[in-house]
C-alpha cells in the first residue's frame, strides 16, 4: 500500500471514519480488510471515509476514439495513472490491458481496481464478457476487483453465477469485490434504468451477493415498477440528497459504500451538485471518469479539486451504522 | 451451537421428539445428524420437534422497498437477527449478504441457514441464479442450506442438476439441506401452484432429491393435474389439516420435516389458524417471513409468541413414522 | 452380498447359468462381476440366470397421490423395501430418496439399484434431470446403477454424453450399468415407441453405450421406421416370444441381459402371458413396479409367486451365447 | 501387437514403405509411432503402406435388423473379430459396446480402433454424441481411436472442440487418431456431400485438426462451392483416379494417411474398381463395411481377397512424401 | 531461438529499436519477453522492431484448393516453411496441422506462431473454432499462439471468454499472444469491417483484452457507427499512412505490436504502397500470406525483397512510446 498520500502516517490508528466502516465488514479475512484500508487511505480523500475514483473503461464500452480523440493524451495508459495519482484519486480502475500497460512505471503509487468483465457498442447483446480474472489482479498487485452486473437483463442469472465465482476468487485472495449495478433490458423502460425503486433495487441485489463496494448511478424521481409504486407514494423524492439516502439505507442501511457517478460528459457546476447531494445523502463518494480524461488536464485538476472539498466538507448529517458514535 | 435457549441442558439425552425424528434420517454423517439437532434443539420450539423459521430473502425477490419501506428498521440486517433471537425462532434463513453483515455481531446466538440461490422481480425468466455455495455456509457457520426448486418450470432439469451437487457438497460439510419447493410455469395455472395435488407433488420431488426438510406452501382444495383427479375424488379435502396431512404422507409418510408457509402478509386470526393446521396435520412447522418482519416489532414478538404457543400445545394426533411410540 | 435366499450357498461353485452369463461380460472388473453375481444370487430367481425387479420411480415419474394412494402403505419407503425382501426379488431399485430412507434399516437385505436420472409429469419437456451420482450408489451400497435414455428425443446427445461419464464412474466403481431405453420424441409416433423395430434399435443403442442391463418395454408388431419396413417384411412377428427373441438378438445376440416390462397396470393373467413370453423368448427377466404395490400386498405376494414359477420352468429353448452348452 | 500374420518378422527392420510414412509423422511420441506400425503390419496388406479396415457402426448409425438382418450371424459381435482376423483386415474400427464384447475372446489378434462419437438414425439432429473416450481405447488396448466430422453442419463448432480434447487424450496415451470426416449441413446440397471440392476440403480440415489418418467418401466430379468452381475449371476430373489423388493432395500433399469407401452396399465389381482407382491415386486404402458382413462370409472372403491382391500389386505411379525414394 | 539470420550476434547487447519496444510490455514475464525478443531478432528485419509474417491458414479458411492450387508445390507444409525462412519472414503463422507437419524437418530454423482457432467456408456460423491449445503450441516449440476475435459478431463474448483461457495459458508458458482482430457480423455492414472507426475500436478492443501484437487490415475511410462520425469529423483520413497512425494510437498510443495485412490478392505495387503507409503510419509491419504463396516461388521471394527493403529505410517519423528516444 502506498500510504505517501494518506491522511494518517504508517502505523499510526486508523483514523475513525474508517475504523467505523471496517467494523460494517463482519467476517471478512484481515487482507480484504486491508486492501479496504488500502482504498479509504489513500489520495486527497485518504481517512475521510469517502472515496474518489477514476474509472478508464470507456475505451472498450464505447470505442477510443469517442472515448480519446478529444483530449489524444489519454489514448495512452499512462496518461491516466498520472491523472489519478495528481489529481489526489482514491483509486484507479480499469480493464487488463490499460492496468498492465503501466504496472511497472506506477507500481505503488495509485491503488488499482482491475474491472473482470466489460461490454462494447460494436455488439448486439446486453451482455458483458469476463476477459480477465482474480489472478491477474493479484499479478498487477490490485487492491480490489470490479463486476458489472445488468439486473433486468436476460444476462443476469448468467451474470450472478459468474459472480458467484468471481466472489470465492477475490475472497480467497483478499480483494475486495466492487460491483456496477447497472439496471437494463428485460422489463425496464430506458427511463427505468435510473429510477428511483431500480436503482436501490439494483444495490441491494449486489450488496446480496457480497459486493464489499456498489457502484450505481444517480436516480431520478421516476419510480418504474408498478408493484412498487404504492410503496413510494406519499414520500417527496425531489431532492437529489434524499435518493442517495435511499439508496444508501437498500444497500443495509449503511452497511456498505455506495458510489455514484452522473453518467455522461457534463458541466462542472452539475458535477459538483452532484458530489455535494452525495455528501448529503451519505453516499460513499463519486466515480469521475470521462468528466475526468475528457477535458484538459488543467480543467480536470481544477474541478476534481473541487469535488475534493466538497467532500472533505463537514460530515454530513446522515446516521447509519458507520456514520454513528 | 448455541444451546442456551435449548428445552434440554447441555449433556441431556437427546428429548424424544428429536430422537425419533433423527431415526428417520437414515445414512446420515453424524455431522448433519448434529446440525438437525442444532436446529430442533433452538429457541422456544426447541426439543419439540417443530421448527418455526424466519426467512429474509425479500429484498432479493420483491425489491428492498417493497420489503423493508413499511418498517424501515428492517433494511438494517442487524435487525433481523435480533427478532429471530428475541422472538425464539429455531432459526433465521437468508441470503449470502445479510447472513454476512452479522456473522460476528451474533455469533453462536441463532442458527443461520444460508439460501444458495434467488430471483428477483427485474428479471423476466423463471429462473434461480446460484449466488452462494456450501463453502459460504460453512465460512459462515451456518446449520443448515437452502435452495429453491421449480418444478414445473423449463428452468426445473437445470435446477435439479444444480441441486445435486449442492446436495452432494452439503454432505460432506455436514449441513442439511432445506428445499422450498415451488412450483411453477410451464403447464401450470396460477392457481395451480398451490394446488393439492402439486403441492404433494412438489414435496415429493424434494425429498426423492435428497432434501432434509422442504418447505412448501400451504395447498388449497384445487386438484391441477386431470390425470390425478380421479385419484383425489371422493376425498373430503376442506379441513386445511387434511391437506396438510396429504403433504406429509407424500414426504414418505412424515420421515421428513415438512414446513409450510401462508404467502403474503395476513392477519394475525389467519395465521394462527394456518398454524393449528399444520400442527394437527403432522406439519413440521412454520416459516414466517413478511408477516415477522412486516409489522411493528411488538406485534411481531406478540404474534409470534402465540404461534409458539400453539405448536407447544399436546401433540397432534398424527401418526407418522416419525411420531410413533 | 445377502446371499441367504440365493440358489447356491456360499462358497460353492457358482451355478451354471450364471457363471454362462458372466463369461459375456469380457473385460470388466472383478468388483462389477461380483455386483452382477450379487444380482443374479439373490432371491427366489437365484441362480437361475434371470432376474426380477422392483423399481420404484413412479412417485417421482407421475407424483404421489396417482403412485400410491390407491394403497396409501406405500407412501413410505420402507414399505417397498420390505416387499421386495419378502416377495424374493432380485433387487431393488429407486430414486436417491426413497434409498436413502431404507439404508440402515435395510442393510445388507436386499440388491438395491440406484436410478441416477428422473423425469417428472409437471414438467413440459421430454428430459430427465441427473438427480445422483455413482458417488451416492457407493455410499448406499447399491449393487447397480441405474439410467434412463430416450432414444430418438432431442435431448438424447446430452443424455448419451451423461451416460459416458456416469458410464465411467459405475466402472471404476465396479457397479453395473441398468439402462432403461425408452424411445420417443423427434420423429417417433406414440405407437412407434413400442415398435418392434423400435424397441430393438433401443435395446441395441444401450448395449452399444456400454450398458450391461437394458430394459425395454415388450415391443408391439408394429414397424415404425420406413427404412426398416422391408428388413421385417415377410417375417411372422405375431407371437411376442418371437419379438421378444428379436430384441434379444439386437442385445448383442445375447450377451446382455435384457429385461422387459409390461408399462401400465393390467390384470394377473397378462402379466403371467408377458413373463412366459420373456422367458421363451429368452428374455432375462421381468422388472415389474406398479403392478406390484399397487395392489394389497397379499395380492401383489401370490401374484409374483406365479411370475417366479413360470421363469423357474424348464429352461426355455433359446439358444444365445449365455445359454449354450 | 499381434505380429504373426505382418509382412515382415519381429525384429526385422521396418518395411520402406513403412519407414517412409512414419517420416512424415513429426513430432509424434514414440507409442504413437509404435501403434501407427502396429496399423500398417498387421493382416495381409502389413508392410505395404496400406491399410484394409472393417468398420461395424451400422448397428449404432442404422438400427440392428437393417444392418444384420441379412446375415443374422453378424448380430453377434464376436462375428466380425473373426471376420477382420480371417479376412486379413489391417483393424477392427467399432464402438465401445461391440469393442468390449471381445476384449477377452480376441485380445492380441487383432488391431482395433474405438470409435469415441456415434450418430443414430432415430434422432433428428445431425449431430454425433461422444459416447467413449480415450481411456475406454486404453482399457481395449487398441491401436487407435476414431472420431466421426461433419464440416458444413452447425454442430461443427462443437465437434471441432470436442474432437481437440479428443486429440490431446490420444496424444497423452500415444493412439493414432483416425478422422472420419463427413461434410453434411448447412449449405450443402446432398450431392454437395461428395462433391470432389467439398470431400478435398473434408481431408484438408481433419489433417489441419490433427488426425493421423482421414476417412472420406471416394468423391464425385461434381464441384458445389461457387467459390471454388473457377479453380477446378479446365481440369478434367472423370478418372477417378486422379480424383483420389487431388484428395490426396489435400491432404499435406501425401502425408498423411488418407483412406476411401465406397459407401452403401454395391456390386462386387464396383468395389474392385474403387480399390483400384484408390491405388492409383495414391490413397493410402479402403474400409469397407457392409459390403463385408451384409454378405455370406465365404462371399465377403472372396472378395476381400480380390481387394487385397489389387493393393498388393506393384506400387502405383504416385508420387508423394510418402512414397518417394 | 534461431539467431543465425539476427542483426545482433547472440550476446550482444539488445538493439535499440527491440529494447524501447520491451519497455512497453510492462509486467511481462521474462519468457514473454524472450519469445518477443525471438520474434524480433528473427529474419531480414531481425532488429529493426518491424515484423514480417507468413500466415499459412487460407486452407482452413478457403479450402485447399482455393488456397494452393494455382501453385501446386504449396499443397505440401514444407513449402512454408521453407518460403518463411529463405524470403527472411519473422516467423512462420499456422494452424496445428502444419506446424506438426514440419516440427522435425525444420526444428529451431524460424520462429512459429500457432493459430488455435479457426473458422471455414462451409460452415454457415460466424465463428471459430478453438482446435488447438498453448500446449500444443509449447509441444512445437513455438513462440507465440495466434487467435482470432470477431468483434461485433454474436459469437464475440464466447470468444472472448475463450481468449481469457488461452492468455491465462500462454501467460503460464511465457509465450505472446497475437490477436487477429477482424470485426464482422452484428449492426456492420461488409463495408464497416474495414471502416476506420472499427478497425481502430477493434485493435483497442484487442489490447484492452491482453494482446501483446494486435492483427488487423488496413482501414478504409469509411466510417461506420453512427455515433462516432461526430469525432472523426473534420479529420482528413484519405492517407492511408494517417489511417494507420490512428489504428496505432488506437492501440495503448504504440504500446502495443500493429501489424496489418491487405486482404485478398493484389498487385505487387500495391503491396508495396501498402507497406510504405504502414512505416510511416508507425505501423509495425506486414503479414502477407496468400501474396506470399500464390505467386510463383521466385516472384514471392522478389516481392517479398521490396517489402523487407521498404521496412528497413530510415526510420518514420512517427513518435509513440515506442520509438521515442
Amino acid at each position: 500500500m502506498n500510504v505517501a498520500r494518506a491522511a494518517s502516517p504508517p502505523g499510526a490508528a486508523l483514523p475513525g471514519a474508517i475504523r467505523r466502516i471496517l467494523d460494517c465488514y463482519e467476517g471478512e479475512s484481515a487482507a480484504t480488510r486491508r486492501n479496504l484500508v488500502r482504498l479509504l487511505s489513500h489520495g486527497r480523500l485518504g481517512g475521510s471515509g469517502r472515496l474518489l475514483i477514476l474509472p478508464v473503461d470507456q475505451g472498450v464500452e464505447h470505442g477510443p476514439a469517442r472515448s480519446f480523440a478529444i483530449n489524444p493524451a489519454a489514448y495512452d495508459p499512462h496518461y491516466h495513472f498520472q491523472l489519478a495519482i495528481d489529481a489526489g484519486f482514491s483509486a484507479f480502475a480499469a480493464p487488463l490491458g490499460i492496468l498492465s500497460a503501466g504496472t511497472d512505471t506506477f507500481a505503488g503509487q495509485i491503488p488499482t481496481i482491475l474491472k473482470l468483465n466489460a461490454a462494447n457498442s460494436l455488439a448486439v447483446a446486453h451482455d458483458q464478457a469476463v476477459v480477465a480474472g482474480v489472478d491477474d489482479a493479484v499479478r498487477l498487485d490490485c487492491a480490489a476487483v470490479g463486476f458489472t452486473l445488468y439486473p433486468g437483463s436476460d444476462a443476469f442469472v448468467d451474470q450472478a453465477e459468474e459472480l458467484r465465482l468471481v466472489a470465492r476468487d477475490a475472497r480467497a485472495a483478499g480483494l475486495p469485490l466492487l460491483v456496477w449495478s447497472y439496471p437494463r433490458g428485460g422489463m425496464l423502460s430506458k427511463t427505468g434504468e435510473t429510477a428511483l425503486d431500480v436503482v436501490a433495487y439494483a444495490a441491494h441485489l449486489a450488496v446480496e451477493m457480497g459486493a464489499h463496494i456498489v457502484k450505481v448511478k444517480l436516480p431520478s424521481e421516476h419510480i418504474e415498477q408498478e408493484a412498487a409504486r404504492d410503496v413510494y407514494a406519499g414520500g417527496n423524492w425531489s431532492d437529489p440528497a434524499v435518493r442517495v439516502r435511499h439508496v444508501v439505507e437498500a444497500a443495509f442501511a449503511g452497511r456498505r459504500l455506495v458510489l455514484f457517478s452522473g453518467g455522461a460528459s457534463r458541466d462542472t457546476q452539475s458535477l459538483l451538485g452532484d458530489a455535494r447531494a452525495i455528501r448529503e445523502g451519505g453516499g460513499s463518494g463519486s466515480i469521475v471518469g470521462r468528466n475526468s480524461f475528457q477535458r484538459p488536464r488543467a480543467d480536470a485538476l481544477a474541478m476534481l479539486g473541487e469535488i475534493v472539498r466538497i467532500y472533505a466538507a463537514a460530515n454530513s448529517t446522515r446516521s447509519t451504522p458507520a456514520t454513528r458514535n
